[in-house]
């Protein structure tokens, strides 16, 4: 791939940061947001990352800063995959180039990285809920807060906690502004009755001449804060075509106004940021990609997207060894959908993500897109399991988080069937921290009468994608990783597993080795490097962190000196429930060299997934040093 | 307190299911509603129990079962205490003196109960997810499922799933009832911005003539299905006065209409069975309590009660022994609020049940109640704790499982210093498995940088409130049981503890019970059962789930044959990190009679709080018997 020139910047060459763009003429900011365009293409193009929200919101981006005082004032982007131009005008630049990689800048916003970050988001719909939390500090008299502003896109408004938040701030009615950055696309395309109703708002008619509204509105109303409070929001009342949804939930609507439009941008943000007294939305209409076609002309508006050539859009994609989890998951559920058609399929807004496009391809009327609504997307699976269908809810760990109490109060407290697709389990890479799936085995595991796998390699997978297609007695969950599988050889079908049993994969002597889930690779390898050292550990796969295979499990404590669990998650987890059964039974009593390896107590930065398991001392490295060490054979350095 | 004698009932007498309200005129069916009000009313003050919701909804009761046809048809009630009318129509009479006791009838709606509870619920906003379900697997050719009806609250419409199914349901355009419970009242009068507009819609006009609207419309309207469906559009359309915001999320708006004229309910509820054809959403407006005067009166709307007189209303609660946890929790938030204006509290719809109602008399600016809307609630503290304020989020153990995403990617990631107020850990009781906080150790302690407390009593309590306080380097959580204290010596103000240090009891020898939270009592209980029969267990409360209390554990173990944890909670949570640190330290690899005490792997049915920790194993003559077991004396049973 041929490396394109930096582009000519000669006016964000002198920005340093937000405080220099006061300077500038208006006509300066319309040349600064094509700059920073052509700037952000050529820093995404290099490293890769989000590129289509970035470029949606450029001219709103070069606004903002222009007409708010950050960081005094609080500027909260949702998710904030669309924080790139942000970090660039906020004195970022130069590090640009190590975003997303280890040691390097975040691909989201984030407190420990800038003042102007004043609150980290990767989860969508957040931001009104932290941006209410500033203003009310605020009124409360808290120490440097102004203005609180939430850019959220119109698919994160689709998650309830955004209308729990716009419904708190309506009846607060304090001073809040939310910037609806309306794209038609969040991840996907957005589904559901808002997104219509969006789209109502301003087809139909040309977008307002706010320009000449805000110009006379500032220049007609007097100075006095009273009586200008009054006839500011009669001011916004005229400003807008539409928006009664908003009205009615205690909002002043502005809009529908062009985000690509600086100058129409610019007079909507200064009207608010001098007139408004309440609770404003300004409905902005964008489109993701703007500004390089091969994003705008991509399904997904250019979401993301790996290193690229600036010329063609070509991508610089590494060729895959082995398929996906993702795609080995989707085509097996295909398969089990092609003999029952009770099987019926759920995403929360990431068909694509989860693989589930190939489902609604084939079978669009049992493939549900519930928007970024994971709450109602479990218990609506809930009530499709109620009624005797077998539905499969296919959501990341990191997401799943957003369903727990669904989880816990409609599916395993009523025993529904549910088969919950737990995807990017355990640590992901370039996404950080926020996207981290660590939890979900100990939150899952310990509710009554939830079955609870991990798949160790593709083919595992497959079988227990079948596994929970067969089983009809209660909820099941399988999590599997991120990326591609390990190159196992792969059954045609998955055939389902007998459930509590897990799988002798080596019989060795004094130390066994119980992994669960997709460690397994480095738990060989470390048996490899082990038996360089005359050492041939016993390596086992649990299957089953719930119901665990007790058998199993004895039998390894009994016949061996240790016995070391591994897994992909936090504590609370398989390696927990394990020794709560070693507990039980007695083994402890009469001594068992016991260890279990869990993610540490600690958020892992982002990096390649292989170097934040090393992170997390988790490497066949690290699994090698544990028996070692567990064996007292060679330690050089006891615990770390 | 005197026994009414129970009220004369002939026409219910008759009903044995809701097949026999199909022989009666609408006269004998508001015959029948009035009778069905006596005999809640009856039946609740034998037993107790939620009383003002049921008395709301007795003619919309009536009207339901007489005009769908339950079980084929789905009938949902959000919540679901308001079911106690259902549960009579529906077969359960006979056993309402046993509701909310051991072995009796639930407090809700409950799947294994009846064949008339197609989805169990206690949570709120669940209905209409669930209600999509059913009809969505209706559209798939489910067998047996007619129509689905949700009849939901005003106050479980500030719940952000609520919204999230709408917007989903106003997608996907099928056949779907959602009746809207509108009594302003939740448990507290609800919040925000959508009750305000609720309010809009009813205040200001009569209620709609909708007997005569839905006489004329069916009188008028073709027979053939095909034209029927274009003009029923037209004709629902015809009988509302407003609902703009529900018609542009694509539902049909019908009402508003008086929820206690069962001539309006019966001729609406008729006129949309035989004429919706997609998401309809029927406005009624009811009052909570309706029809006895002491609940219509009281400030809640006769939310829950004890026994009471039905004459006068006078409740028959026990005298209270010491004070409850809620209110020394709400006095020592009070007392630590008077010296630091930064505290600020927030409160998902219980300023009641969570005691803030004192802070927000005394603090009315610094108290937020978010409605119910965990998500937004803890997201919102994390803003103010943003921008330096210090918030206690008070929200009961069961219902923090619906901010849990929340507490991991807007408070625990960013290290903000929010403090949990965890109020009803453990099992609670009356309202059961739905209720119980089992799982907040587990899915809390496991969060990097989460300092997690429980309090063994309410002086405890009392300290740990001041702690979290005090505490300002990041989050924080404290947990404490439904109902009163021990009855422990109260200090006059609480006194911030060092964070992560238990404290010894009793230095006793051979076994040490380490108890995490309110079983220290039950401990101590057993430790007096011991030492009548010789052995004197070392006795110390840990306090701190995280961070553990390294020193003092290591030391147990060490210097006691065996170490017990007891705690209020699933395995998963302080058992689990105890055993975690014994295994990393190589504690067990001599070993140690080591056991974890938890709940066990089953939801406990609704009991009397004593009877519920029997059930699960964890009262006095449990924690002895485990005692006696590990030790190899005595025993008799030696696992159950």
């Amino acid at each position: 791939m041929t490396e394109t020139p930096a582009p000519k910047t000669p006016l964000l060459d002198r920005v340093a940061g937000p405080a220099d763009l006061g300077a500038l003429s208006d006509r300066d900011l319309r040349q600064l947001a094509d700059e920073l365009r052509s700037e952000t293409i050529h820093a995404v193009s290099r490293t890769g990352g989000h590129l289509g929200a970035g470029l949606g919101v450029i001219e709103l981006t070069v606004a903002l800063h222009a007409v708010f005082d950050t960081p005094h004032d609080k500027l909260i982007w949702d998710v904030s995959h669309q924080c790139y131009p942000h970090k660039i005008l906020t004195g970022r630049r130069a590090r640009m180039d190590t975003i997303r990689q280890k040691g390097g800048l975040s691909g989201f916003t984030k407190r420990t990285e800038s003042p102007h970050d004043p609150f980290g988001a990767a989860h969508a719909s957040t931001s009104i809920s932290a941006a209410l939390g500033f203003a009310m500090a605020r009124e409360l008299g808290a120490g440097d807060v102004g203005d609180a502003i939430a850019v959220i896109g119109d698919g994160a408004l689709t998650g309830g906690m955004a209308y729990e938040a716009l419904n708190h701030a309506g009846h607060l009615g304090k001073r809040l502004i939310v910037i609806l950055n309306d794209n038609e696309m969040s991840i996907a395309p957005p589904v559901g009755a808002m997104s219509a109703y969006l789209t109502r708002l301003y087809t139909g008619g040309p977008f307002q001449d706010l320009k000449a509204a805000a110009k006379g509105a500032v220049g007609f109303l007097p100075p006095p804060f009273q009586e200008g409070a009054r006839r500011a929001k009669e001011m916004l009342k005229g400003m807008t075509i539409g928006g009664t949804l908003f009205e009615e939930l205690g909002f002043s609507y502005v809009g529908p106004v062009d985000g690509h439009d600086m100058d129409s941008l610019l007079a909507v943000l200064r009207t608010v940021r001098s007139r408004a007294t309440g609770p404003t939305l300004i409905h902005a209409i964008t489109r993701k990609g703007k500004g390089f076609r091969p994003a705008e002309s991509a399904r997904d508006g250019g979401h993301a997207t790996a290193r690229f050539d600036v010329a063609t859009g070509a991508q610089d994609k590494a060729p895959s060894n082995a398929p996906s989890y993702t795609s080995v998951f989707a085509k097996t559920l295909l398969q089990e959908a092609e003999r029952d058609d009770r099987i019926v399929a759920v995403t929360a807004a990431m068909p694509d993500g989860t693989g589930l496009n190939l489902f609604a391809e084939r079978f669009p009327a049992r493939c549900f897109d519930v928007g970024i609504a994971e709450q109602h997307g479990v218990t609506f699976c809930a009530g499709l399991a109620a009624a005797g269908m077998k539905p499969f809810c296919a959501i990341y760990s990191t997401f799943l988080q957003r369903g727990y109490d669904q989880v816990v109060h409609d599916v395993a407290l009523q025993g529904l069937p549910v088969r919950f697709a737990i995807d990017r389990a355990g640590l992901v890479g370039a996404d950080g921290p926020t996207h981290a799936g660590s939890f979900d085995v100990a939150f899952m595991a310990n509710l009554p009468g939830m079955v609870v796998m991990a798949a160790a390699d593709e083919a595992e997978l497959r079988h227990m994608t079948a596994t929970a297609a067969a089983y009809d007695a209660g909820p099941i969950a399988f999590r599997f990783p991120r990326g591609e599988g390990v190159g196992v050889e792969m059954p045609e079908r998955g055939t389902p597993l007998e459930i509590g049993r897990g799988r002798m994969i080596h019989a060795g002597e004094r130390v066994a080795i119980l992994s669960f889930g997709a460690r397994l690779a480095e738990v060989e390898a470390a048996r490899e490097r082990l038996r360089a050292r005359g050492i041939d550990p016993t390596v086992a796969d649990a299957r089953f962190a719930k119901p665990l295979d007790r058998e199993l499990i004895l039998a390894l404590a009994r016949d061996h000196e240790a016995l070391i669990t591994v897994e992909e998650g936090a504590v609370g987890g398989f390696g927990s429930h394990v020794a709560q059964l070693l507990a039980e039974e007695g083994v402890f009593d009469d001594g068992l060299r016991f260890r279990s390896m869990v993610l540490p107590d600690s958020f892992i930065d982002q990096a390649g997934p292989q170097h934040m398991y090393a992170d997390a001392k988790l490497s066949a490295a690290d699994i090698e040093r544990k028996v070692l060490e567990v064996l007292g054979v060679g330690v050089i350095e006891r615990r770390a």
